[in-house]
């Protein structure tokens, strides 16, 4: 069929051809047959001719890391999405569904976004907890881990976050490093500010991609060490501009760098797309068109050891994006093995969530108002206080006088926090104090919290944080506000307590009426009511977290008694 | 050792480092361990420290196709020139001594190269023999192929060269192609003018590189349609400079570029380097020195899937040139997995190579001067000369009546030509006539015949053309000059009646000797007296050519009766 004697499945005719190895554009038809491209050239015979009318047609995008249950989507809903924009292979992490559930949850997220029409592909998470300062809902060890490289679709091992257990040498994580380095598999990094010797000795045990970049100077540092730089741009880490502004400026080879998004929400994704926006903003900067989107395509690949994924050229799987210019980068159609995307996702049955997936929220113990009492305080005593920043997600550490925790309530000054255990019913409670958040009378509560997933509920009185840690429960997880002892809202994350189970727009919908609900609460307009919140149980970021086992000084890395 | 705190074996104190990735240049030291780069940075601990004064460290460069055997010396002397020069990677296909003695043949150079300082790799021949259309030593089919990438230091699939029968999918083609690409190895090709359909075609079946691109259109096009290109600057072929002047014209991204010399002779190697010569061929042409460092070297590795090859950074293997400018690129100091090279090359031991390797030339029949007889043409007949083309490997396809066929033999405007099966003493010879080789009252003969290693000689006398066939089966090989009813001089190359045995310097001056002393015979100053007379056997390059079983018309792909 290459030599165009026999009919191909479809021609793809007067076509401009994104060409990611010289990265330029010349002009050509595309044969497609059995899902790969049999020949780029000039072709009449087919089953099936779709003329692009000169229009640019290109690789289809690989997103090289991104978590899908941020999106608190179904990897079917989130899939749907990336299809929208272009994106034709994602490269996921399934950090948070696997500290819920372990390998069931990894499993789940193979098997309902691999059958899908995209390239879904698992990078097994590698610290799953992150830390042990917290309980999550599961504990992988290597063995484990070192299991999942059977799994179709595992394609390499996740972001390793354990930066000091790499340095120093820790057994088991140099025993999973070595599973996955000596089945060739791409390790990826996570060293946010590691630099110098440091990340000399981060590389040498093998880990590949950091995307934890936000300078150009870190950037060059990392590239010049070897690793591949992947370039983030997310809802809330926006890392594009200072790394691209670098690269147009000194004009530096790229051919070791990908675009990813980390963590993006729906409503964004939806919005803007996901590589797309990477590139559209790459070009705003400088930077030629082919060249951004070779980065956001076969560089990716290249990187990631898909050879069969990211050109368009004779013996590559046919993933096309047909682009109508090279500014907007707005799609006109886009293939998946040769075939229509789109219309393949609308069709595609979804995969129905066990049982167990549906129930991962078990609380125990004796949970009642007391749990979150004051008298859990003594007037004598100094206590610490996380202090939120406007806009970040770094905290302050701060103090009030247990005399004064009362009236500091009362006036709206302060907030009651807790984390609650909820994956194995201990009845852990770890209670606290936080300013800056700034909910009246009621309560937030959410089982997203990164990264253990407990539930974590803030509120002015014990009554109203019982009732929301109580309707959260009934639910199975999820957002909800409660105000003078009634749930005021709930939106249902009954997929391990991260993703919801809708199928059309209601999340979205949903997400933007909670939020709302929030602010007239009081909630600080400077905060996200969920999202910042989610965050105030995550140990590893300064200054001050709470955890299922009390309050963490991050800095000094110990619980504070 | 890369945090610094135990000391690394080797220090390489104020370098520059040629950074491969983003192609620009950094100081810094490079810290060695266990024959791996351990760190990139300021590191002072180490067993021994060797200040480079600021010279320029980078990676060791990679010759991605070139033959051995070309060169006529034994793999360790080949070697000990490339090593001389920078390259510590070698990508070898012997074809040239497979079409003698197969797998066997294959086994000793890599066993050869393999013991030598620098990572010596074996692109398993796919054309044993090249053509239908000679009896070669050996026949190698799809079994004994696979079986091969069993075999330690075998990267992949040599040169493709049986274009019709990849784009007919003949069905033995097809299966050894498959057995290569199912188990991810490179498949080199062999296309010179393959372009259009045919070319997408050639590519579906799974090749990835081409060696054999002469203008910048054509690497242009090989580029997008998804082949890797090796620049080729050999001996004979010279076809750097068209290449690197389009791409430093129309600056297009070159990470799916390598450079090599497929035929590089000792002598030109010995004066200017492999690849040493392209990098500086190529800056001399406008390419930014670290961009065509980095063809010769990272991107030649990325392209044969060497990961652990061809950057100067952690985890790498510590292979390295130290250059003291990026002008004139002459090598300081080469290291292999972290140690000098030049002193390890000199103290390898050479492996002896077997009995049945050095005794491959078996002639048999009733050779006699009859064999060569003028009384085989009939004075009423036409017959077909072979012209040689000066400076060219081409020839023209001549005629002349048999009845003038004495006379232009005693004017000396016509010699006799003929090639005798010497691998398994069929006694097959074939016998015709050439012009333009110019020859006097003598002959010359030569074990190395493309491809299929017959014996060719050329003469004006059956006497003198028996006598040369006789020293060389007593030599087991080589080059002969007769002269008169004498063996003036006798070049043994007695490995395969390929390669010399010997080990210092006498190889080259032999060579030259032998050559000049042809040239005071009456040999056209235009022709190689024995390079060129090698390529007259070779049945694919047109238009007429001599095989043992007689002259063959190249372009009508058939024997002239």
């Amino acid at each position: 069929m290459a030599l165009g004697e026999l009919p191909a499945d479809l021609i793809l005719k007067n076509g401009k051809i994104v060409d990611v190895f010289t990265e330029s554009v010349f002009e050509a038809d595309v044969a497609i047959v059995d899902g790969c491209i049999a020949g780029v050239g000039s072709y009449d015979k087919a089953k099936e001719i779709l003329d692009v009318q000169g229009r640019y047609i290109a690789p289809g995008l690989i997103n090289a890391h991104c978590h899908v249950e941020s999106s608190m989507a179904r990897p079917e809903a989130y899939v749907k999405e990336e299809l929208r924009w272009g994106v034709t292979t994602l490269i996921t992490d399934p950090h948070e569904i696997a500290n819920v559930m372990g390998s069931e949850g990894i499993r789940y997220m193979l098997k309902a976004g691999g059958h899908m029409p995209i390239n879904y592909y698992v990078e097994v998470p590698s610290c799953v907890p992150a830390t042990p300062f917290e309980n999550s809902g599961c504990i992988m060890h290597a063995a484990e881990m070192a299991e999942l490289l059977k799994e179709e679709g595992v394609l390499g091992f996740g972001e390793m976050m354990n930066v000091p257990g790499v340095l120093m040498g820790d057994s088991e994580v140099m025993q999973k490093l070595r599973t996955y380095q000596e089945a060739g598999r791409v390790i990826d990094g996570h060293a946010p500010c590691v630099t110098g010797k440091q990340l000399q000795g981060y590389i040498s045990a093998g880990i590949n991609t950091d995307h934890e970049i936000i300078s150009w100077a870190e950037a060059k540092e990392k590239l010049r060490s070897g690793m591949a730089a992947l370039v983030r741009e997310g809802s809330a880490s926006h890392n594009l501009k200072a790394i691209i502004e670098g690269v147009v400026r000194e004009q530096v080879a790229v051919s070791r760098m990908a675009f990813c998004t980390d963590d993006k929400h729906l409503a964004d994704i939806k919005r803007e797309g996901t590589i797309r926006h990477n590139i559209k903003m790459a070009v705003e900067l400088g930077m030629k068109s082919e060249q951004a989107i070779a980065i956001g395509s076969f560089n990716a690949a290249r990187i990631y050891g898909l050879k069969h994924l990211g050109a368009v050229a004779a013996g590559y799987q046919a993933d096309l994006v047909v682009f109508n210019d090279l500014v907007e980068f707005v799609p006109w159609r886009v293939f998946h093995k040769g075939q229509d995307a789109w219309k393949l996702a609308d069709e595609a049955e979804w995969l129905e969530p066990g049982a167990r997936l549906k129930g991962s929220v078990n609380i125990g113990g004796e949970l009642s108002e007391a749990s979150f009492s004051l008298e859990h305080f003594s007037a004598t005593k100094t206590y610490p206080v996380i202090e939120m920043v406007a806009e970040e997600i770094i905290t302050e550490h701060g103090k009030i006088a247990g005399s004064e925790i009362f009236e500091a309530l009362e006036r709206n000054e302060l907030c009651l926090i807790a984390v609650v255990e909820r994956h194995h019913a201990t009845g852990n409670v770890g209670l606290g104090l936080i300013r800056g958040y700034g909910i009246k009378n009621g309560a937030a509560a959410t089982t997203v919290a990164h990264d253990s997933h407990n539930l974590i509920v803030v509120g002015t009185s014990p009554r109203d944080m019982l009732l929301a840690v109580q309707a959260l429960e009934g639910s199975q997880g999820g957002y909800t506000l409660v105000e003078q002892g009634k749930v005021i809202d709930l939106l249902p994350l009954e997929i391990c307590g991260l993703m919801s189970s809708a199928k059309g727009d209601e999340l979205n919908e949903h997400l933007e009426r909670i939020s709302q609900k929030a602010y007239t609460m009081g909630v600080n307009p400077l905060v996200d009511p969920f999202i910042s919140l989610s965050f105030m149980a995550l140990p590893v970021i300064p200054r001050l977290r709470i955890t299922d086992m009390g309050m963490f000084d991050v800095e000094r890395f110990q619980f504070i008694k």
